[in-house]
């Protein structure tokens, strides 16, 4: 599907250094790795610049072991989510070299290089909202952003925010983590210049629906500027607010 | 129901100048008047303080009519709510003397008297939610509140309720009115010391639901202090402040 | 935001008493304390008449206790609402001079001052809304509010509410608390002249969705003066509760 | 199906006087008549005690013409329901000695003859409600019940229903028409000793969303003894309860 | 509410016999008996012909305890659903003459007089949906009717229920139980002539949303004459199906 | 993406036959044609089997025209499906040959050559039910299916559908599309050995949800070989089932 | 229900060979076993081609061993579905002879013999997907079916399924297995000529619902030719696959 | 809010250029002008980078009117979005030099200045999605982004987006426009290194819920990069994608 490779493949054939069953076997095969229950990506990183990141739940400790394994033999950085303390504990037996953030339920080993260029903010409106927080942060870390920290500045106390007016006026991107109402992306977004990543948490009881009410309410808002992603969803939060940050370092 | 009007009952039974019959006639149709297709409520006016409001959809012209005449006749104020233009046509053919408001959509014929204490102020977040808000403030004026109006203070530009703080902070009971992501109850309840009766609006698209994002935002407000009532119910938004209001105001 | 203490700052800046620098870090540090994982607001009293209320699920120990000791610490007195009963053994542990309700999940150190006025009344469908209404009743009496308590009057035996109705012509404020259909807050709206709270409760099973249905249904009330909260959340319901029964003692 | 239908059949092919062919014949085609687009039930009063109902909408005047045609010409009484007034015009142009309520939007042609026995009463919260209670009515009345009808005593003036507590009390089943929050069937059913069939309607706006507030309530109601039907379906709520009331008259 | 008992209190005021104070209180007091937790209401088996049901779950061991003795004192027959083995534990240590079923999560203390006649007949869609369906048989019998069972005839197979066809045609009212898409009442209640009540389950799984596409499916019935109770609410649909046919024998 | 064309066209380069940039330019054109408002894809029938399909609604009639105009000179059979009359109108005037049906509201130029294998045996519940059912049928005719239609055979009146049962064992695939309570496809599949395609039509009222009571239910089908489709979607009905029956037409 | 089944009757009864009692009984006690709490099918496998599966949840082990005695004694192969660990090893003790998949939770006891004809090609998403989808594939195998599986080709790296596409256009049906947005089975349809069976899966988490997102995207496929089975139900999932295989078979 | 704006003024107290109350009236009355109906936010083109947009239903013509009046009157671009034929025509005869475009309902008058840097790309899957894709797009240019756009690339033909990898991979930002089941966004962002902003819209029927089943699935996107607005959010999805090339472009 990249153009390029794929005029390299004919011309190749063209000049008979690659027969055609080679250059079949070559289509088919190049992309990724099969071990059976995983197609290991490896060209993701080229592709998307961004090494693929492993979703824990759902696999077996085997499973996970082996897919980090083809990661880390590529030479490539690797990020695994959502992980239990349980599954982080097998991670880092194998692996002594990694780190691991319980409250992000993150483990990595090596990270992509910071660009120099674009800022995430992460802030939340509550105390509560921090770990889906952390793990914005430490994700758009991951993918090579510099990130700052603002917590607990929610809307039933919008005065809190008012000292970090110069941080938020200085992001590429802002990460706004919101359970409840689901409120705090509206107001930054009326505030600042750049694009608002909202991520609902499932924050509340009652009618918050675990995260229904705020991800409605962010989906709503009537400050243009607002994106959304899935409840709880530190992860794509931090993970397209690094995208955003490093076009504004590309750019550059 | 009433303790004291059941007291003087029986005492009438006791000292013989009411017969048990009777009695029993007048426990059983006492507080209503039956026309049949409706049993209009003479007494909620003693017992709730506030006249029967008459709620238009759904009813015949030959119905609104009749609700309207029963309760004229027996002297208490008239409030019509959700009235289309050809109901308050014919309504205002019988009564000239009624007040329409087609923004609004209420017919009143006279008013409660206007009580000397508390404010109720009426705040929307957006041009397009003043009818609801013009129908929660008409109905706590109905109602006997002093009423003040702060149209267009969106959470996406919150400076714009800056200079409206003094207002603010003088109501007895705030009705914030908002459609799309229904933020700005919480954001005012965090400013003010009394209640704040939410009204979600059904103005947005797509994924607002008709309203149940900014219901379901402001059920879930951070911010202690707010209470919700149905959506676009502009009605019953000023019917509980004028309530508050005036328990303000018999306390003094 | 408060204009007074807006206009002093200004004054002290002409007058010479502050420079700007000073100034601008009063304008931004005054209202709160930032700790890291919290803002603690202390001008939360000043402002809204109530002391911030901590919300202990999603806190750590840590976080839990440093809020508690920063709002102790300036005075003022402290409540902390759902708190499991190992939270509640932890803030005794360091605060013996902490009260604790298991049954409302809150504990309290010190409370506001009772004010004379205005009476809430808590009312019940059922037993097993108990626990709901527990927590409105002390949440409204740490914020000062008097308080009576009727449980089990459900509407499926009407009748058991009749020896009640003095003291609900009393109330200032009535929270009523119910699950499966919720239909007590419009039953007792229809024979009061104070606006009832509605608290929908999880109480029930199969298509009570957890308090959906009796939400639903106290939204769409029939009977004017009702306005509701999230779904088992006592703590706004006696919230909203005090804050009517203190205007009406304001008032006084 | 008809285990003696099927005896006798059996006997018919054993004495020789029905070969099996024509067995296997009458076995097919016996309980109903097939005319393309339809499928009439001839043997739906032998089975159910009614005749089939014929919902008009969605079919066209050819269809609903020619199904009406079959019944009548098979002597049993018809009912038509849902019928708008253009199609009512079509039958009555056709069956002039047929019967058309516009408000409970029914054509009839004869009825089922009136049983002696139960009584259905028909109740409804308010005016609005009117409509779907005069089909449950209607229903109930050409099914052979005798019904009595008392409307508007909704929650928010309970008192307006005690001088029709002995009409209640006389009932075999009580058809509760309501909608908004839906609570008049279980504030009923807590007062009688009869089932009460709720049948929610689509009155009321915003949260009430077409009905499914009130069904919610209905089906969770506390009091046990209520059973609901579709939203707006006065025809099965009337149904239902002629149904229980005719079961009344036959025990007899 | 009783009209009687109000004319006998009346007169007893006329004659002398007592004096308004004491009617007063009468009238107040009489219906129940209030136990602080609960309001024991030992009216209900005069006013509904049945005495009133424990619902156990929310309930402190004290107050089941409290509320089955005040009505065991009182001489009716007690039943407690939803009773965890736990709490039968505790009743039957107290009360050892009371019977427990597992099942049924039902405990009860003697029962309604067994009515002679008409005959509740319970039918479930698989063998998952038989607890609830004894949770239906049971107070059935309880509430005095006789009752037959027939398990496992559900829509896939439907030829096995036509050896109980003759059971279904004696019944006086059909409780038919079913999970996943609730289709047995809609197909059961086109083969008989009496009401049925149709108890959606929460047997299935994803897309059955637990219970609710029963639920829907049954509220949406294509064949006259079924109602709807609450998910897995076997009290409900037996004690409904209980109060037709004692009214069918009532009219002997 | 086809294997095989693409060895052919590497065999091509190889060869000579073809150079390096008309291999990429054939890659990238080869599949469809770009007419600016949408990319029609010629090759569809090669690789699915059937033509592409045009869904009417949201296209102007300038890009209606357009896209027939391409696939008819393209040589394939053409299919727009939900054609309102209006723009059957318009295609008519311009395709003089094509035929419309305005119950299946589907217009056709041509169709797939019928296939000698499999039958598809289109069913519905009711009457209601016919044009979604016509739909369906009229897609699986062009899609080279024989196929049979049976009409009226809802679950309230099973005894129904047993003459028609030879016509449903011979279906390579069934059909069963139906609105309400969507019980026939359950019932069907309970009786025959093929696959049964359901498709919820939106026939009903109130907890209809405009045929999500039907797609429920459906979905949660007892009988093991139900799939569903889109509610109403008598085109992707008729699809799937003449896809079954081409397979067995194929494996012949 | 069988036609012919039910002519021999007939036939032996004009014979004599058989008398109305016996054929009577018959009729009704041929197809099934009742033992009490459930009714085990025996004619399902002649009826539908396949033996009655048995659903164990909601099963005693009482009743699971029961069924599963008469289902082996009556000499059909045997499926358990979803069984847990703890029931498996019950089964297994009495039937050491059966096999147990614990990925795909089932329990069989001899299947139903290969059939020669059509491949069922089961495709995952992702590795968390795999469950799912082992029970879809064991199901179809059970059935006779030929099955292979390809793992890990969710839509975000579209170039790991070319690899693929061979054995993609050798499938006579294709389960398509997949969670979060669920749009495998579109991409798959839109290159293949055979139906999809789409199987939405609970992986995801937030706004995935348990698998509803999944569920609605499948239903609302734009690519023709899919059809869905319940959430997480690789049950039916290779049940109506093996169903469309067995079918391209037969016509062989 | 702006801090060096507040310095100033702080420090023109301090200097004496302006008294206390000059101070404070500046403070409330500079960022925005008060119409009654509407506070229109000059500050917006300072704070944010873009002048305020008007959406312009539940706004009367006289409001309309007035608001774009005085952003006119101060200079700034104006564009209205989701406007009516009717109001466009107002719109257009008092301001003969704004242009239209009836597809988008935009209406403008100037722009934004281009910015030199970021591409923004907008995709849609449908020839139906066209409208909310050009309102995305004009909004993108209004806001000073260079746009791109490629239309009809839906998921059910992927290989029609081969030949506009190029295009796709200079993207700064993509738009993705999919309605039905919204997979369009998850397989482009697989592809691209750029943020992908998705926007469901409500093309589709029955189970896509007007655009409901797309904004699920785009929430839920297995591929990390997508985020997503409103259903049908042409406006946000372009100024969401401006913000992110201008911030590319500002980097520069």
């Amino acid at each position: 599907m990249d153009p390029r490779k794929l005029a390299e493949l004919l011309e190749a054939v063209r000049d008979g250094s690659l027969d055609v069953d080679e250059a079949m076997g070559k289509l088919r095969t190049m992309p990724f790795e099969d071990i059976g229950y995983a197609r290991v990506d490896h060209h993701r990183s080229l592709r998307r610049g961004m090494p693929e990141v492993v979703y824990a739940p759902g696999k077996t400790d085997e499973q996970l072991l082996g897919i980090v394994e083809r990661m880390v033999s590529s030479g490539a950085p690797v990020m695994v989510s959502r992980v239990e303390p349980r599954q982080a504990g097998i991670l880092l037996d194998r692996h002594p070299e990694a780190s691991h953030s319980e409250t992000a339920r993150i483990v990595t080993l090596g990270s992509v290089p910071e660009v120099s260029g674009g800022l995430v903010v992460v802030v939340t409106a509550g105390t509560a909202d921090i770990p889906v927080a952390e793990e914005a942060a430490l994700t758009a870390s991951f993918a090579g952003a510099r990130v700052e920290k603002i917590f607990d500045v929610g809307v039933a106390g919008l005065h809190r925010i008012v000292p970090s007016m110069d941080v938020l006026g200085r992001a590429a991107a802002i990460v706004a983590v919101a359970g409840m109402e689901g409120a705090l992306p509206s107001v930054i977004a009326g505030m600042v210049a750049c694009p608002v990543v909202a991520v609902p948490t499932s924050i509340g009881y009652g009618a918050s629906f675990g995260g229904i009410a705020a991800l409605l309410a962010m989906v709503n808002s009537c400050a243009g500027g607002v994106s959304v992603v899935n409840i709880d969803s530190g992860f794509n939060g931090g993970y397209v607010a690094a995208l955003i940050a490093r076009g504004a370092e590309k750019a550059g």
